[in-house]
Parts: C-alpha cells; sequence; structure tokens
C-alpha cells in the first residue's frame, strides 16, 4: 500500500442529534420499532419533537461518529457529508473539525435544512431513532473528493447512506476511486430496516465492492435473509476480506478468510445511551487497522471505544479515547 | 399564606449552553476567571466557539435550570425569560416546557439572537462560563406576567439578571407583586464577579426584598467585601429569613434568625461538570421549602439534586429527581 496521509475517510449522512429520554410507552404510541432507525419528513419531526422529553443536542450521523471516534483516538481523518448552511449546519462542521477531521465538502445553500436526528433513549440504555434526512439528500457523486479518497488508507461508507437518493452513486464512485489507488473500501450495514430497505444493492456492494464489512447480529441475519447467526457469518465469510460482526454484551466476532475470532465486550459501569456504540467499534477496529494491528486487537480497541460512548449521553467522546485505550495497555 | 397554583416561578436569562472540555491553558490564553462567567459580545462568542473543542448543546440559564430541577422533583414550576424566535429559542422553550414548566414570555421578534453561554469544562470538572446575552437584553418589567408571580409561592430571581439593563426593573416590579400578593421572594447571587459589577443595588435588594438568599462562599464574600466566610455569614444574618450558603464538597449552611444548620454534600462517585451545582441545590432546597419541609431537610434535597446535576455533562437533570430523592429516603 502507498503511503497516505488519512488513515480513514468517512462518507455518511451528516446528522445533527437530539437525544431525549423516552418510555416503551411512548415508541409504541407512536409506532417506532425499538432499536431501529425510521426515516421521517420534516413535518413529522417537527410534530414528534413536540412530544418528546428535554433533550440535548449533540453532532451525530454514523460515520460522523466513527471518524471523531478515530480522530480521538490519535488517527488522521476525512469526512464527506452534507449540511445546509444554517446554524445546526455551523454546530455539526464546528464538531467534527474542532475534534481534528478533515471536512471540506461545502453546505448546500439552498433546499431542506441540516438533518436532524430524534434519538429516544429508554431506561435500559436502548436508543430508538427517527432521522429527517433534510439536506443529506442533496449529497452525491460531485461531492466525492478524489484527492481526499485516495489519500486515505481505508474509505469507510456508512449504510444509512443507501436512503437518500443520490448517495448510492457517490459511494460506488468513491469505492471505484479507492480501489484504483490502491486502498480498502469499509461499510457499516448501519440498521436491519435499512439493510431491508436495498438488500439487493447491499448484496451486490459487498460481494464486488468491500474488503472490510461491520454488521450486527441483526444486520447480518437480515443481509442474507436468515434467523441464524451462525447461517449469516457462513454467507458473509470469503465474500469480504475481513468481517467484524458485533453482538452487544456478547462481543463481537471477526472473520477473515479461514479464520475466526472473538472478542470480549469491554466492562461498562452502567449503561447510559447505546447511540453511536456501533459507529465507536468501528471507529477502533479501524484505528487498529490501520495501525497494522493482529484482528483480535482490532476488535479490542474496538471494544473498549464502544464501551466509552454507551456510558454516557451522546455519540461522540466525551474523553480522549487515545489516553482510554493507552491505559487499558490494549496496544 | 393563600393557596398557591404554582410552587416556585424562575426569572432569568434564558440560555443555551455550548458545553466542551477545554484545559486550563486554554483559560489562561483567552483570559478567562477560571470558574467564573464573563459577558462576552457577539463578535468574540464566534470566535471563542471556532477555537472551542466538540460541544453538546444543551438548555441552560440558572433559573431555567433550577425550574427544570423543580419539575423534575415533581413541583409545580412556571419561568419568564427572554428568548429569540431562531432555532435556539426554539429549543430553549421546548426543553423547559417539555419537562413540564410553565413558559409563556413572548419570543422577541427582532433583535439580537437566543444568548448561549460557552462552557469550558476542564479535567477536575470546574466549569468556567462565556455568556452573550443576545436577546435576554429584552426582558422588561412588561414580561412580567403579575398573575403568574401572584399565584407562585416562591419568586425566584437569578443575580446573573442584573446585566441586561431593563432586568432589574423587571425584578424589582416582581418582587413587589408577589409581597403585595403575600408570597416570597428567594435570591440567587449567581457569580461573585457579577455580584461586584452591582454591589450597591445586590446589598439593597437583600436587605429591602429579598426573603431567601442563595450564595456560595465566593458570592457572599463579595457581598460584603471580605475574605472571611464567618465575616460574611454573620453579616448576611437577619438581612433575610432564611440564607443558604453552599460550600462545594464542604456542603451548606443555612442561617434563619438565630439559626444555623451544617449539610453536608451528598456523595458524587466521579465529579464531570459542575454547571448547574447552585442551580440545582436552589431547586431542592426552595422545594422542600414549598413542601413545608425543616431547613436542614430543605439543604439535604438540594444537596442530591446537586451531587445528580455535577455527575454528568449539562445542568439539566438526566433522571427524575423526584425518585433520586425517593430511593434515597431523605423525604
Amino acid at each position: 500500500m502507498n503511503s497516505a496521509a488519512f488513515d480513514v475517510v468517512g462518507i455518511g449522512n451528516a446528522i445533527v442529534d437530539v437525544i431525549a429520554h423516552a418510555d416503551e410507552r411512548f415508541l409504541v404510541d407512536e409506532g417506532f420499532a425499538s432499536g431501529a432507525m425510521t426515516l421521517i419528513d420534516a413535518e413529522r419531526a417537527e410534530a414528534l419533537y413536540r412530544k418528546m422529553g428535554p433533550a440535548i443536542e449533540s453532532s451525530g450521523g454514523s460515520a460522523g461518529n466513527t471518524m471523531a471516534g478515530i480522530a480521538s483516538l490519535g488517527g488522521a481523518g476525512g469526512y464527506i457529508g452534507k449540511v445546509r448552511d444554517d446554524l445546526l449546519g455551523e454546530v455539526f462542521r464546528h464538531d467534527i473539525t474542532a475534534i481534528g477531521v478533515r471536512f471540506d465538502t461545502p453546505a448546500a445553500t439552498a433546499g431542506p435544512g441540516t438533518a436532524r436526528c430524534l434519538v429516544m433513549v429508554t431506561q435500559d440504555g436502548q436508543r430508538t431513532m427517527a432521522t429527517y434526512l433534510g439536506a443529506c439528500v442533496d449529497l452525491g457523486p460531485e461531492d466525492i473528493d478524489a484527492d481526499l479518497i485516495g489519500a486515505a488508507q481505508i474509505t469507510y461508507l456508512e449504510g444509512y447512506l443507501f436512503d437518500p437518493p443520490r448517495a448510492q452513486a457517490a459511494f460506488r464512485a468513491a469505492a471505484a476511486i479507492a480501489h484504483r489507488a490502491g486502498r480498502q473500501v469499509a461499510l457499516s450495514l448501519s440498521d436491519p430496516f435499512c439493510v431491508g430497505r436495498h438488500r439487493a444493492a447491499f448484496r451486490e456492494l459487498v460481494a464486488g465492492d468491500i474488503d472490510i464489512l461491520f454488521a450486527n447480529e441483526a444486520e447480518i441475519c437480515s443481509l442474507y435473509e436468515t434467523e441464524d447467526f451462525a447461517a449469516a457469518a457462513a454467507a458473509v465469510r470469503g465474500q469480504v476480506a475481513v468481517a467484524a460482526l458485533t453482538r452487544s454484551a456478547v462481543g463481537s466476532v471477526i472473520l477473515a478468510g479461514a479464520e475466526s475470532h472473538v472478542v470480549a465486550a469491554a466492562p461498562v459501569a452502567r449503561i447510559v445511551d447505546t447511540t453511536g456504540a456501533g459507529d465507536l467499534y468501528a471507529a477502533g477496529f479501524l484505528y487498529g487497522l490501520t495501525r497494522g494491528l493482529a484482528l483480535p486487537t482490532c476488535g479490542a480497541v474496538g471494544s473498549l471505544c464502544a464501551a466509552e460512548i454507551i456510558s454516557h449521553v451522546g455519540a461522540r467522546p466525551e474523553v480522549a479515547l487515545a489516553g482510554l485505550v493507552k491505559a487499558a495497555c490494549v496496544l
């Protein structure tokens, strides 16, 4: 591999999270599937926000969270995503650049406002999300910075990007650029319902363009239309060079060629809010890969980062992850 | 006392907090007094925000935090404060009404935007604040809802309100209405530098119009221009019916007539962010008073609420304080 100026470049929906506590009853009344992400329009977002409890606002977006994690670990990261030139867009740009991630995608100057994700966190720490995509629908192939992609060891794509209309094309363009430059392409499946909405396209992408795949149990089972995790794991093996399959408190399973590695979850005193757990696992894992670490160590770093993020409200790290990893003597 | 529809009505600067971690060096470089609140203009706020780390946004404002605490304890609260009709104004209104506080003050439709407080939290959990008052400067006597004040057992004023130009008049109008209705008036001194800016006016108000006074050590010492806490405590005794003087980890001292009560601080596993500690102590204390509890018990409830707020980032409660107080068997 050529030397690279960036460790990882993430491409994703640029979103500001609005996080509130909610009870199970509220989710049922509003018709949301617990733990999943539902797309909503601007009107529904306004109506839902009015019914939600007091909230905090925090920059989010799956790949955005991952890139914040990479930067917090000490990695060099870039981000591609679309905000509007409004207050939330400024907040998103401030937060991701302030943590040290390069973010040059121009803001939309017309059209819908910056995306918002209304995150409802239940007593058990589980999060259920309702996303208004807003300006994210304007992301297209023209936003893919070929120099940035070519300069990154790994290009990381979030599966949620299959929802906005022109992002799949942006995705494929980025993957092609990365591979032409001799780089690797990683994908997170993001959400079982998102996989269900775009299953054929996801399968084609995974089989043809993805080197490193992240998925949780529900997502990998949805991709291969099975309820059996072992069957889904067998199906993905060989489709990608590395598959990191996360299983919440059970930890993760890493598949690479004929190898399998089981990695434990890191201990958490109290699970407060699981938002961003998968995103930060990916951050730790990818950071490890770019440092040439063995796969089980990559998984252990991922587990540590995920444990930090679920111990507090919000999906961006509250402490420097580099220090956390160092203190845990994982590296 | 007549029966009251509201337990407490708070009057304050309606502010959205922008909270980021910072190191001591940054505070020194920017010229901020650690632990204090500095007023800044819009331009400085923009420049400072650009230099700050990744942040979260959370509704704040000293009296706003206190009222959120009262509601979280199960009390009936109202709030008077000025936002602009912009996104942050909507966020502030959403959060305070969603927790159950009555907030009817109309938003300004012109002039500066909703106020922001840039909160810099250092490793030790100490917070240093830089406030752009924005729309708060438009609060005036015409915003005082006489019916609301008359219907509340206690009207609570934050000392920070001495800064915007017309709020002192609003303050005095509210105190007069409350007393005419046979109600009580409480004041928090808010900040030692704020006391320094308006010492004569504060002393006159305390001596003439205040029934219940909240202050920390630095504030009460600033009010009476002494470095000796005992001397300051002696000076305030008799000026007000009740003075609750908070001393961080040492707990609080409550003075009432010839009585003195020393109340311990509640234990905290890890102090993450002290923003709102005084505000939430006041919430617990005032809630206790409206329930007719003995003064030491009022202080103990205040200590519990303060302990919750300093255990996480942000100055609004993350859990229902009513449950917390119940679990601690204080009531």
